[in-house]
């Protein structure tokens, strides 16, 4: 897998279920969040970059809601990181269920790279060339 | 203002913040669905539909991030409804500050229509009654 | 009603719902930090206290469960805060049915007084006095 | 360790930051369900349990906050379930960062037994037996 890409498993919380019986829909963008933490640390560790000043909000979610999933059901989360324009991120996420593989949730966002004071700046050298390194 | 569109304020809550000082991204959907809960109030209270057997799953969610809010600010949104197809129910929302008006958040849902054990069902006559009233 | 106390409604978000129907049990912290916002208000935003640098974390939590509240039920909270030692506030919050009365949740939250840093600092002398100002 | 407790590890959400910069207060309850899970699968998954028809809603909670705990930071949650009385279960928590063993969060719950429709019935004999295997 190359680095800009990642999977990784999490089982749906009681407190991430609604009165329908499944998963409450703004938890597709928690669930994307874990699958960026994921991707970055093997870039990067998030909470590293806060720490250099680097911030990555997101400016645009995408989601679809392909399945459904319930309290305890394991998925599997594949995130990828692309760059998008000169000064954003675009992370494509894909969730489905580890046991049979249907799909669950299907999306993207989009982040700005700003400086601690929100100010937009360039994508950093060492992460241009990380994710350069491709497939 | 047309029975399918609806303007509500609310407060951010200081658990909608994350560790960057503003909103958590999830939140927008949370704020989503209180544009729809009162849209729907004004044709319908969605707890009674619920009760009648009518159920309004999201099925796809678009969420731009347009500027920043903070604890304790108090936020409008002003939301609306149309048909979507035949069978799916489609609600725009625009997120601003109170004071002042700057843009916060906009976007979309849409959202399926089914019986209580999650089959697509066509919209009930009513609520096409509703929605033909027009602006 | 004194400075120090304060009722405010809300209604139960479909986002605070789970499987079992009411709301989830996390969801009361939630709705006693909607109470000890408005009780502050009256003192002193909490929002302007953090820009002075004055923080309040809560270092201890205590909530019983009385009765069930459904999603769009609307709920009426009372909270009352005082002096808890020397460093120290608390806050004693009691949930409600607006339509009929029942007992919903009651609880306290202990909370240090704290400067930006997250020392414990003693209680502005201007809290004191508001808080000395009783029913 | 006996077959009523369990140990298992979690890392802080962003989405459960706020901005103090450490976790949401309500988020301890989150991961005390997180706790209570794991050891319940170890006598029989909760979701079985409530297709079996028995539900375990919280009827109190405590919860003491110790130490500080950042985004990312990695979380050990000891948790404990005996009888309580003749109807309940009381579950002990205990949150550890990974890395060095300081205390996070410390609180029990407890939980009523009830049938689907809330009303509560005595503890299922497999349950009974598998609290009494004892440490």
């Amino acid at each position: 897998m190359a680095p800009a890409s990642n999977e990784t498993t999490f089982r749906v919380r009681y407190s991430e279920t609604d009165q329908m019986g499944g998963f409450y829909n703004s938890r597709a963008l928690e669930w994307f969040e874990l699958g960026r933490t994921e991707v970055l640390r093997r870039l990067a560790p998030y909470a590293e970059m806060e720490r250099r000043g680097v911030l990555l909000p997101v400016v645009e979610a995408h989601v679809e809601y392909l399945g459904r999933a319930r309290y305890d059901d394991e998925l599997r989360i594949t995130s990828r990181v692309e760059l998008f324009g000169r000064a954003r991120l675009r992370f494509e996420h894909v969730i489905e269920a580890v046991d049979g593989g249907a799909s669950v949730v299907r999306g993207h966002t989009i982040h700005a790279i700003t400086d601690a004071t929100g100010r937009p700046v360039r994508p950093p050298a060492w992460l241009v060339a990380a994710l350069s390194d491709g497939p």
